[in-house]
């Protein structure tokens, strides 16, 4: 498998591999290290759709926060394991965008990921509207979208 | 405010102090690192219940691991900020044990966490009752116990 | 032992747990983590001469950042482990600090750390001299000072 | 520039990526991060000669642990970097192996590492020689070789 990252369906894949840092004593990794990378994934997906979070912040002056996630851990991963990330939008409000992570190995989920963003405006701290101009950047939504 | 834990009223408060390590360079404690401080806190209340997590691995062969986890970040924390960390069980079953901690700041809450952890064979890392004799060492529980 | 920091003969002395996060699938703690533990307790250490960080940053606009470290690893630490980081000034020059630090448990040393800190300006991230207000607070230096 | 490792001159090359969970509050590369980074990259080195850390320990019951390091960090990475990070090995004896490492940034040094390993026994955690057959799968050495 290569570990270049890749879009399919509307959905981007990001393969991560595990090393010491992210395991712990109990032979597996660390269970908050899940959040990290499905965060390295959010990232990566924001680059590969042509513009990162450098773009958002200087070109509108706006980040995303995480507000809300909730995390199933079904089996661990272990040292070495190559993990692939999906990434995929499942909704899109006005100040807020859900995504959908799920990290496997070898076609076996270990774990899913629900989250929900905020877009805050970078120097008040506070919520703001998503701008038009990078909505047009964004992938197709599925169906359920609630705009 | 000390930094040595306490018990209250069934709910176990662990003051944890943020350092450099925690923070990001968006200038607040990194998302997933309240997980961490949430697992030090459960460690910490099992110590003060009389026995670590040792005693649970040398007596039973037991560990708990995290099945489940709701995380609402609603207020950033930040560098050298004191931390308390509220960890109370919320519901206990035949194998898994249900938490509800919460993080705050000088009585401000900034994030709430909802745990769901399943008891495992540390030998087999399969799902196994938890004994009776442990439950003798836990808290007395809310109302809504279910077991 | 207690859980809280103290000062002796000039030395700072910071107890620090380890938790499952600071640990790796080796069964011992993460490499690296020894260079965290060490910034725990010059923060601590710091703060304990009266004034943290942020009165070094609001009154002086003033950070110390690590320009360089040497590491002994002698002896592996494990999960549970209590232990204990001594935080001493060796040398004090015009713009840099010098440090050693020890980490060790029950007695024995597990890993010792030389860290040479830069003054910096936080506007400019440029170095800078120490001021004189400064270095009142800071404890008697051991004979080899060569300021 | 690709994000696919590679080897030149006998030295191995790893490019990484610093996300938001390898910065501070200071908007930096938190410190003792370059290690971890490091430890990365000798991992995929070990790798890329053919046979990763699993042949090691499978085929000859090795580890290697970190036994002494020493670092530079003279300009800060920041998030979003695209770093390179070399790794070469300088030394090798029987029990021991010294690498040096340096992390830059579009041929920008910003920090450099210089590295002792053991090789250990994994069972009996006691150091142990490095045996012919692993020998012949590393590559060739610089002149100072000492063994």
């Amino acid at each position: 498998m290569s570990m270049n990252p890749y879009m399919r369906d509307h959905a981007f894949y990001l393969p991560i591999r595990v090393y010491y840092e992210d395991t712990d004593a109990g032979g597996i990794v660390y269970h908050s290290n899940y959040l990290n990378f499905c965060e390295r994934a959010r990232t990566e997906w924001l680059r590969h759709l042509g513009n990162g979070r450098d773009w958002l912040r200087e070109e509108f002056g706006l980040i995303f926060v995480v507000r809300r996630a909730t995390i199933d851990w079904r089996k661990p991963a272990r040292l070495d394991d190559l993990l692939l990330v999906e990434t995929r939008m499942t909704k899109l409000g006005k100040v807020r965008m859900h995504m959908q992570q799920t990290i496997s190995r070898e076609g076996v989920t270990l774990a899913t990921v629900e989250i929900e963003l905020v877009c805050i405006d970078h120097a008040k701290f506070a919520p703001v509207e998503l701008p038009e101009s990078l909505l047009a950047h964004l992938p197709p939504l599925p169906r359920d979208l609630t705009r």
